[in-house]
This record gives C-alpha cells, sequence and structure tokens, in this order.
C-alpha cells in the first residue's frame, strides 16, 4: 500500500474513532440496520445506475490503485532519448531485438507500428484513439466512486427520516425522544462518513491516477512518432521535457 | 431483466423495506395524499419541462435499457476483419449478397453507402451526423430522468411546507405535534426515495448505456472508413482494438 | 396551448391545491405581503441581472412556446429532397419563382444566397452564424428562466428569515408560536412552487424547444449545401435522414 | 443610471423594508456588529481570492456597467456597409481622413490595421487575441461578484454558529432564547440578502453586459475583414445581420 | 507577503475574532479534540485523494503565490519589441552574448530554440505544450485546496452529528442540552471557517495568479514565433498589446 493511503486513512480514521471513543460509549455508533441500510442502498442505487461488471471491475482498479506505485514520467525521457539515437545510427528495425526487453505494452505497441512501417500520422491516430478510450475508462471509474459519494448522504437522510417518522409517530413524551432520534441521526452519520472519509477521495485518487498515466502515455505517443519522424535524439528531449515541471529554474 | 438490475432492486427494497417494518408498523409510511402530491407534482413539472411525446418515449427506452442487453464491442472485432478481407479478395460489391444476413442496422447502413461508390469522407459524415444525433437523443432520455430526480425531492419539499404550514395553524398543545410532523416529513420521505433509488440511477444507467452503444458506432465507423479505404484485415483489427480495454497486459 | 402543457399544468397545480384544502383552510396559504416579497424580490434581482427589454422578449418567447407547436423537422426532408431534384433537372434559378411559397424564413434565405450565385462555403458560413447567435438567444431566455428559478426559493428564505426573528423578538409564550412560524414559512412555500412548478419547467422546456429549433435549421444548412453542391436527391435524403431517429429499424 | 436597474432596485428592496416594518419594529433588524462580519468577512476572503487592484477595479467596472448604456450593435450595419462602399469606390486608404470621426476605438484599431497593409488573416487575428482577452477580464469581473454571492451567506451562516453557541453556553432558561436566536439570525439574513439582491444580481448584469459588447467586437472583426477582403457592401451587410435576432420575420 | 492578503487576512480574522469576543467568553469556542477532528479529518480525506508528494507541493506552490508578486506582463512588450529590432538588425544569433541577462527562464528556452534554429512551428509546439502542461500543474494546486474547502464543512458536520448522537443519547433533562450542543455545533464551526476564510480564497487566488502566468507566458511564445518569422518590431508590438485590456482609450 503506498504511504500516504496509510497515513491518510491511520489520520482520519483514527481521529473519528478517538472522538468517537471520547464523548462516550463507542457502541452508541453502532447499529447494524443503519449500517445495512446506507451501505445496502447505495450498492443498490449504484446497481442500478452501472453495470455489474463496470461496479466490480472498479473495484478492482481501486485496490490497484491503492497497491501499486504509478511510473515515474521522468524515468521516460533516457528510454525515448536512447530509442531515438539508436533509430538515426541503425534504423528502426534494429528495435526489433530489443522489444521485448521492453515492459512498457504501450510504448511496445507504438514500436511495433513503427517496425511495421505504418506511417507516422497512422501511428499516432490508432494510440490516441486507445489512449481517448483508456481516458474514458478511467473516467467510469472515478464516476462509479463520485455517484457512490452522493448516493451515500442522500441514503443516509432516508434512514434518517425514516427514524424520525418512527420516532414522530410513537412519541408520548417530548422528553424521551433523545434515543431513537440520536438512532435516526446514526444513517446521516454513517453516509456523511462513507462518502467524505471513502467514496469521494479514492474518486479523487482515480482521477489523480489517470492523469498520471495519460500524461505518461502522451509522452510515449509525441516520443515514438518523434523517432519514427526521424528527429535527433537532442530534440526528442526537449520535446519530452515541456511535458514535465521545470522543477530546478522555475519556482513552480 | 438483466442481472445486476434486479439485484439493485432487491437489495436497495428490500433494505428500505424492513428498515420501515423493523422499526413500527409499515402503514405509517403509506399516506396516498402525500404519494400523490410526490409522483404527481414531479410529473407535472416534467410535462411542463418537456413535450409528452419525449416524456413517454423515454419510458419506452428506459424499459429496454432494463430488459435487454446491450452488444459486445469486442464482438465487432473478428466481424470487421473478415469483411476487410473478402473486400480485398473479392471487392466491395462481393457485399450485396450478404448484407441481409448483418443485423446491425448500422453496419448495414455503411456497408449500403460503401456499396453505392460513396467516397470515404461522405460515408463518415453521414454515419457521424447520424452518430452526433443519437448521442443527443440519447442524451434527452438520461436528462429527463435527471430532471425528475432534481423536481421529486423539491416537490417532496414543497409538501412538507405545505404539512408544517397546516400543522402550526392548528396547533394548540406542542406536545401533539408527532403524528401531524411525521405525516409531513412523508412527502419529503417519498421525494428522497424516488430520486436516489429510482430517478436518479436510472438516469445513470442511460448514460452509461448510451456510451456502449455510441462506442459500438464509432467502431462500426472506423472499421467501414477503413474497409472502403482498402486497409489490410490485420490493420483494421489494430484500429479497432485500440477502442478496447487491454485487459490482459496492462494492469487496467 | 399544447396539450402537455396543460396536463402539466392541471396535474401539479391541481394536486398542490387538493393537498392544501384536504389539510385545513385553503386561506391558511394566501398571505399578500408574503406572496409580494418573494414575487417583487424575484423580479427585483432578475431586472438588476438583466436588462429590462431582454426580461419582456423573455416573457414574450415563453408564451408562444406555450402556445405555438414546433416544426417537424422530419417534414422537412421530402421538401428538400423535391428541391434537390429540381435544382438538377432545371438549374438552382429555377427557384427564384417557388421561393415565395416557402414559409421556412431560414431556408428561404438559404436558396435566396445559392440564387444570388454565393459560394457554398459562404453559404454556409452566414447561415450558421445565424445559428449560433440564434443559438445564444435561445439560451438566454431559458437563462433568464432558471436564474429565476434559482433566485426564487432563496428570496423565500430571506423572507422566511425576517417572519422568524420578527417572531424571536416579540416571542414571550413558547407555546404560541405557531402562527407566526407558520405565516414565516408561507415565503418559502411561494418560493420553492415557484421555481420548482414553474421557473425551473419553463427554462427547461425552452430549451428543449431551441434544441429542436436548431436541429431544424441545421437540417436546412446540411441541405442547402448539399443542393447547392449538385448532390443527387437521394444523396440528399441520406444526409437529412441522418439527423433523425431511426424508429422503425432500431430499438432505440 | 438606467432604468432597469434603477426599478429592480427600488421593487426588491421597497419590498424587502416593507416586509421589515410591516413586521415589527424595523430596528430588530439593524445590528452594526452583525453587519459589519458578513461584509467584512465577505470581502476578507475576496481579497484573500483575488489581487486588490482586480477587486478594486471590479467596482469601477460595476458603476460603469450601471451607469451607461451599451452600444447597439444594429447600429454597426449602416456604418460598415458605407465603409465597405467607400472602400470599393475609393480604396481602404481613404479611411485615413475619416479615421478620427469614428469613436469605436476598436473598429479604429481594425481599420488603422487594414490602412497599414496588413493581411485580412493577421488583422483578424490581433483582433481575436484581443477580444479573447477582453473577454477574459470580463469574465473575472462577474467572477468576482460570484464569488462574493457564494462567500456571504457562507459567511453569514459563521455568525449564525458563533451567536448560537454563545446563547447555547448561556442558556439557562429556553423560553428566554428568543432574542439572542433573532440576532443569532441576522448575519444569515445579511449574507443572504447581499448575495440575492447584490452580488449574484451584478454578476449577471457582467456577464449580459459582457457578452453584447463581444458580439459588437465580433461583427466589428467580421466587417473589418470583410472589407479588407474586398467584399461587396451587399454581402457585408448580409454577414452582419446574421448576427442579429431576425424580429420581424421569425416568431423569435 | 503582499499587501492585498495581508489586508484580507487582518479584515476577516478580526472581525470573526471581535464577533466571538464581544459576544462572551472566548475560550468557548476553543476545543482542541473539535479542531483535530476537523483538519485531522480534512486532511486525511486529501491524503486519500492525492499523492503526498502533490499535497505537500501545493502547500510550497501556496506559500510562494503569498509570498512573491507576479511579473507584469506588461513589462514584457518592450522587451520583446527591442529583441525584435535587434533581431532584424543583428540576426537571431546576436541573442547568444544576451541570453544570460534575460531572467524569465520560459523566454530563454524560446530563444535558445531560435538560436539552434528550429523552425517556428516547432517552437510554439514545444512551448505550447510546456504551457498547457503548467497550466494541469496550477490547476492541480487550487483543485487540492478547493477539495480542502470542500471536504472541511462536510467533516465537520460530521463532527456535530458525531456530537448531538452524544448529546442524545446522555440526555436526560432537555433543559441542559444548551452545552454540549453548542460544543456539537463548535466543529460546524471550524469547517466552515477555514473553507470560506482559507481552502476556498487560497483556491481562488492561485486560479487567479495562474491565469496571470499563463498569459505571460502566451505572450512570451507569441512573441518569440513572431521575433523567429521576422515580424517588425512594431508589429510585435501590436500583437503583444492585444492580450491586454486598452485602459486609456476604452471604458472597460
Amino acid at each position: 500500500m503506498d504511504v500516504t493511503t496509510l497515513i491518510g486513512i491511520l489520520v482520519a480514521g483514527g481521529l473519528v474513532v478517538s472522538s468517537i471513543l471520547l464523548g462516550g460509549s463507542g457502541t452508541w455508533f453502532v447499529n447494524y440496520p443503519s449500517m445495512m441500510i446506507v451501505i445496502g442502498g447505495t450498492m443498490g442505487a449504484t446497481l442500478l445506475a452501472y453495470p455489474l461488471r463496470e461496479v466490480m471491475g472498479v473495484f478492482g482498479v481501486a485496490k490497484n490503485v491503492f497497491m501499486h506505485r504509478s511510473q515515474s514520467p521522468s524515468g521516460l525521457i533516457p528510454i525515448m532519448s536512447r530509442l531515438a539515437k539508436k533509430a538515426r545510427q541503425e534504423g528502426i528495425l534494429s528495435f526489433e531485438s530489443q522489444i521485448q526487453r521492453i515492459h512498457d505494452r504501450f510504448l511496445v505497441k507504438g514500436i511495433q507500428m513503427a517496425i511495421d512501417g505504418m506511417e507516422v500520422d497512422e501511428i499516432e491516430n490508432v494510440l490516441s484513439t486507445e489512449l481517448i478510450y483508456l481516458e474514458e475508462r478511467h473516467s467510469l471509474g472515478s464516476e462509479v466512486f463520485t455517484t457512490m459519494g452522493t448516493f451515500a448522504p442522500a441514503i443516509g437522510m432516508l434512514g434518517t427520516i425514516i427514524g424520525l417518522v418512527q420516532m414522530l409517530m410513537q412519541m408520548t413524551d417530548p422528553g424521551k425522544i433523545g434515543e431513537p432520534m440520536a438512532v435516526a441521526l446514526l444513517t446521516t452519520f454513517y453516509g456523511t462518513l462513507l462518502a467524505n472519509l471513502f467514496f469521494l477521495p479514492v474518486a479523487g485518487k482515480l482521477k489523480t491516477r489517470s492523469k498520471q498515466e495519460i500524461l505518461h502515455k502522451q509522452m510515449v505517443i509525441e516520443g515514438v512518432t518523434a523517432i519514427q519522424a526521424g528527429d535527433n535524439h537532442r530534440i526528442v528531449e526537449q520535446k519530452l521535457k515541456a511535458y514535465l515541471a521545470p522543477r530546478i529554474h522555475s519556482n513552480r
């Protein structure tokens, strides 16, 4: 698991738990029917809104995103530069023997098309199409979590209204509404908690990760088309550096 | 009915119903005037906002979407590949005899235009126009449901205000406000329930389905124009695969 | 008045009125100062936000939209097809004599420019500019109503706060707050009612109508440029059909 | 001051004031500390968000917008038509003597570039760049007011929470919470009032005015480039009319 | 620190503090567990949503933005004009000796590419790519603060619900709920305060600064490409002035 996620979970979760324990019994906040209506209702609404396969896939994606680190886009520049040099010295066909040593599937696909002799425009076209639809699938992932983050508090409020109606219907002594009102509030508590400390942050993380991966792939496209067009390795480097922050010279 | 929808309805509906029954009498939550004001008010506002024909059509669309499965876009690749091979071996006119065996109306239209000798650009133009306006009609569908999902809680709140005003106007003993207040809350309950467990999920489903259908049609356009331009069947395959997730090689 | 609008008004209005009458006296919901602050405040805010001429014009537009039916875009196809045939048989100049029989001002303008010998690109340019600015004026209309639908509940809440402050300032016996609190809620009631059963639905209707009119005009542009470019009448038909839903063959 | 603004202020302000005076003492609604926290907090948040010079400039812009009338775009058509005629008869250089009689700075700049012999593309380029950045500066103006309209109710709510905490902390007799609660509500009242009857309407007005000015300038660009390209004065007229509503022939 | 920020902090902070002190004891508003849950929960949610490095980087950016003044874009015009003159008189290679006297890293990069003999299109391409990705990184910064401004009030509300549940669970005498309710409200107070007087204004400031820096860099691109294309220095000036407000001649 990457460190930030761990820190985030520990900080946020720890504070909520300790604030609950400091103020009284922790069992006040455990109510299984309330949990079920919020989690179940949110999942139900999500399954109505998205195909089952997408919802399941999204959880796999979420797990990967939290477990693995993304590739560093700056590591790509020396690789592309070396390929550009080799291409001008020995021709693109010389990549044939090296191609299994490259682990980046997207880069391999681009180089393979170059070896196959496809034109620069067509290579760019195919890779860009793949990138566009990758972006669409990624955005589906963060969209599913955003949707859950929108449904959860609404379902929580629904549960609270159910609890309030039940409380009001049997209310005889206004002085004794304390406990049923507290229980009614629990669904809103669960819904707000899930939305703000799980669904919405995960949606945000998926969006950030997606941007990183797309930046990486856009640099691959720029590099492969530059190499295929016969650009000098220094121009390839300059073109790729434009994608990255000039950390040293600038104040940003 | 597709399985996800069934699961979604069972999970969400079952939990709401059981949470209602666990906490007291189920009849507390049945109030016909309250139901009528929420459902009727939402329908009324929707009929003011959209033409009757659109609203009716949207319900038909919604039914279809929940009943039928969408086509698999990956099934399109071998079909297009076979057509590309045949086109290069026997010419595009040879499709004439096969065309009634293809069930995809959009593909048939594209092939027919190719047989009729229209140019690549014009075929792409006509098919893209059809796709753009299909997308617009689809988005109208999910827009109508989103609109209903926005009106329902607002109308519910309106009903609650009406109930509160009536309660306050005849309030003599603050200790007896329990029941009229519970009844006043019911319209908010219905509005929130309808919005979050029906209108908004359906709007989401329509959007997802629309994206799938558009992806499918975009692949048809790419394939037909590639075939008409005389592309080799392996290039056609590569172009179409770019639209789909590389499930095996990549970690996404 | 078109039927949908009538149904919408009857359903929504009727339900609100009957829910008011069922629960007590209807006069509880009539409070002229409250009405004036909501309607007047909303109009005042709108007049600050938009020029008087626009606000007045918008009401005229709204009246028209509810009174008149829009043109059917499918009715345009045979007209354009006939014109295309005639253009190829007798030349575009032969339209001169027919032009006063066409009622569609936009089509007449397009044909007139064709007769005047303007090039295809220039005709498309002028008509598209007109379309873009028509769209902008239309969107102004629905924007004004959306703005009113946003101001109305806010002004209603403002009125409720004024009422609450006045009630709290003179509160002596907490048991007697019923009536002034009910009156304070009335402005929120009016604001919510106006927004959700009038302003926002009308804004939605204007948007829908605008899309229909723009679709119609886009088909005119496509048709006129195709005719001027000398397209065969069957190609003109095919191009125009792409704008419309294939209701018979497809399941959407 | 233009009449609409005056009407808007009178209607909205008058109604709020009379609704305050009808229900009790006007002094209930005057609380200087509450006013200061809302106005000061909103200004403080705005000064954190925008540079001082921009905030000050925005107030100047707002004053101008309410004081001056915008130019009529339809008045531009005869001017451009006359220039087009003159350009074809006497050449563009003949404008040199007339240029100081034109008051529209943007038009003068366009004509000057034409006299200087810049090419059509370059003139369009320079004028469009100016238009894009003018639009950006305008949108900054309405953005500042929208921001203030978002901060004001939030700061108002903050003040109300402060008041509630203070009231609850010293609450001994629940029957005496009337006055402090009313005072606590006043910040929400001021925040809502400022947002809905001042900041947001002004933001809307700035947006409307900006659109008008941009439309005007876009017509200048179209006209100047058409003249420089040697278009006939009737074509210039037709091109410019496309920007305006056909009030007479159409029902919009 | 720039003056506006200082004024903003003093005005907003001073008013909040004095409104707290005027109404009672300042210690009522100091509650360390409440502060921790709001600040910690917001940071936790943010760390779940963004990589640690980004969140840390964003704080550095925020510090810089408040400390340093941005460059004046109008100061760029005489510099570019002088370079344009020199380029036409002595050739672009004559810049070689001057390049270390220019402090603007982006301008140096552009000139260096011109000296290296890259074509106008390629220079524009590389610089625009750098600008696009700079914009993306900037928008990440303001996005992180906007996210925190959205999470803070939600976490505050979560804390208030926790407090309410705890109060209701041990409520025996409804007359004594004052203090625990006040404490429960404090998390909402902190959340609203942080969002509206820190996170959201900073997000706004980052957006404004980013726009200024991008305007500046866009002018550099325009200038360098114009110089490389051999434009006369007066045309370079005119092109660059189009980016700036015509403060003197126009009323905006």
